[in-house]
């Protein structure tokens, strides 16, 4: 018999029961409970261990517990070790967020490498709540307080509707073995002090506060996306991609009352500081400009411009016509026609090939660039959000190429389709685009 | 000397100068408060004090010390009783929501009969709080999260960046007596919990707990005016106005991943409760409709036809020439061209002449109207949220006409003008409306 959190993990997540899962175990009792679940269904399943070398013996210690197990259970266990403290000093990060990092990119990483489906990480209400309320006291924007995802790209957290109590309670009837997880080393006085002081009033105000939250996170999520669907329509009307730079119609922007709000959307993610100076761009002088690291806003009659500092894109288009079968410049492409879909990694994507005109033109992804990423329900988003979301490194953006069709992207190559092109029911004609080793 | 209370006061709202000011007293500290900061201030004041007859004799006793005090300082007052529990009985509403009602309904008749321009009320940053937290262990939206407005409409709030104590201190300070104020009765007990358990753990966690609160809430109303400007371009484009129905193009609407977000935007104004029902119609059998007490929705092929359910709306238009002067049905309309502004209210508005064009069009306003309210930078709102907004009854909702130029509102008759004719700088014609008596 099911429990109700694998009944839940059926319900919300039907699309696993095939699929290769990665579980990222840390051996507290939140990830052993999720462990558990998971080893009783029938999901091809293998661990993920970080060990961040911040609690010396401590964190060996939760590696062999981890190791122990898996082997006993016949679990395959992927482990790695990190210089955490190191890497937070060279990039200037906080443990927590130098954490965060490493784990990510590692997870990544080995799922493109072991060719596995998606990863799972045992996340809760409590760690929901707790994540919001930190937010709130340090002031916050509505995506710090739309919660932790579900679901986000490949990572998966079956867990996040069930309380710490529930999963405590799991662990105790069916006497699972945990680490007591003092992790969260720099965080934990202030995580504690909400758990044991703040949470309690508010479940005594509301004993279904946890339900609430949930509610007003679905509500938030709505707007947000709402407001990030006004963002990309006045995106269209106002800004005009020119090669690298973006122009912004001063003219048409100023009708809007709130301009600045979509000015912070549109440049925040080019790494401006300075939003006052930007602000006052808006009306400044002809030649002022504001400077990030890696762009540069000039005002220019009635236009704002955005610029990079470098020439870091090439300008060069690549056109691929109906009948080549192979690209070899600047990077080496397969085209061919089959019946079935094979393997689906980052590395191949299968298209409708009624949906797409040749040539196919093959450029550097530019700052502007819009599409529809596979699995988003047609939703648009820019291309450069995806990078940040994925937590691509410069040097790893600047390698990204795009396959377009007719101005509309296919693929952001290596990193996501676009749904428009995908097969459907109705495909009759299945077109595999493969890329091999990168010159 | 002033205090920062009064240089706030002067440098966020300067326009208060030579406006008339009506103060809501309550006779607690906090009005206390903003009556004596007021007071040195050269604003022309009266003071608005509601009975609720809520806590019997203790009801009266706050009643008689503010008249004491101002007949003793000389300053005009306005005092009114309710029976604030029969009124919430007959309209099935909470204490609070029916004391809310009434109170404003009272205050925004006595703006009109004593031609005064605002209405200043002693709301504070803990209040903000506490409602924001009371508003999340409810479960909310976006709505319920972007906290007390400090200016809407014709209220103003001066003291909301201000802390409890910095109030309590300031009434020390200057010898302020004032009555412990046990109002908010059936919502004492949750207040007084989230004021003195809960806030304390948030001011020790951050003590510039309120600063933070109030930047994340300037945030939330940015993307909430977004999802905003959304859910208004989105309708311009799906939805179709035709005579007093709405029709909206689901194969347009069902583009938008998220549309069941746009639809919950427009119809929630119309009493909906079935929301899943809703959503069920755009897939559903032609024919199928669901009801609110008002209103309807029919599938209709690939429409849904938002109908009023009575024919509440006159579809008579009346047309004004060039050359009237009067206008005697429907409503009595005088029109002149004048050279200065007299005085401003709701029963008269002044327009840039040749920013109109004629026949003007007197009509009733429909459920789909949308205008740019004056006073709100050019944003725009539907005619339908405005009345929501002002508390308008369905009764007086059904009295209303518009006063349209070209397809454009100009004057939500006796309620509101639009922006996009007002007075400029460089008007050179002013056209004077005026509403008489009605019919």
């Amino acid at each position: 018999m099911f429990s109700k959190f694998q009944n839940h993990i059926a319900s919300r997540f039907p699309f696993l029961g095939d699929k290769k899962l990665f579980l990222a175990v840390s051996g507290g009792l939140d990830s052993m409970v999720l462990l558990h679940l998971l080893q009783q269904l029938p999901c091809q399943i293998a661990v993920l261990h970080c060990n961040f070398q911040l609690r010396g013996l401590e964190s060996f210690g939760d590696q062999s517990f981890i190791q122990d197990y898996c082997d006993r259970n016949n679990i395959p266990i992927f482990t790695t070790q990190f210089d955490t403290e190191a890497f937070a000093k060279d990039y200037k990060l906080s443990t927590q967020v130098a954490a965060r990092e490493l784990r990510y990119s590692w997870f990544y990483e080995l799922l493109e490498e072991e060719k596995f489906d998606y990863i799972l990480t045992a996340h809760h209400a409590d760690d929901n709540l707790e994540t919001f309320i930190i937010n709130l006291t340090r002031g916050t924007g509505l995506e710090g307080l739309t919660g932790i995802p579900e679901e986000n790209d490949r990572i998966i957290r079956p867990l996040l509707p069930f309380s710490r109590d529930k999963i405590l309670k799991y662990a105790q009837e069916n006497n699972i073995d945990w680490r007591e997880d003092s992790s969260n080393a720099s965080n934990k006085y202030l995580r504690n002090k909400i758990r044991h002081d703040l949470v309690p009033i508010l479940k005594e105000i509301n004993p279904n506060f946890l339900n609430a939250l949930q509610k007003t996170q679905s509500y938030l999520r709505e707007s947000q996306e709402m407001a990030e669907d006004a963002s990309i329509m006045i995106y269209q009307q106002v800004a005009k991609e020119e090669g690298e730079d973006i122009h912004f119609d001063l003219n048409q922007l100023k009708k809007l009352p709130n301009y600045k709000s979509y000015l912070y959307q549109w440049l925040n993610e080019f790494g401006f500081l300075a939003w006052n100076d930007i602000y006052d761009l808006v009306d400044g002088q002809s030649g002022k400009q504001v400077f990030s690291a890696e762009f540069r806003v000039l005002k220019n009659r009635d236009t704002l411009i955005l610029s990079p500092l470098s020439q870091r894109l090439e300008k060069e288009e690549f056109e691929i016509g109906v009948s080549d079968t192979e690209v070899n410049f600047p990077l080496k492409l397969r085209l061919c026609n089959i019946s079935h879909i094979t393997v689906h990694d980052n590395k191949a994507i299968f298209v409708d090939a009624e949906k797409i005109q040749f040539p196919l033109v093959l450029r550097k992804w530019n700052t502007g660039d819009i599409f529809q990423p596979f699995g988003m329900n047609g939703k648009s988003k820019k291309v450069s959000k995806l990078f940040k979301d994925e937590k691509l490194s410069l040097i790893e953006k600047e390698k990204i190429w795009i396959l377009s069709s007719a101005n509309q992207i296919v693929w952001v190559i290596g990193v996501r389709q676009d749904e428009r092109f995908k097969i459907e029911n109705t495909t009759r004609k299945i077109l595999k685009i493969e890329l091999h080793n990168e010159l």
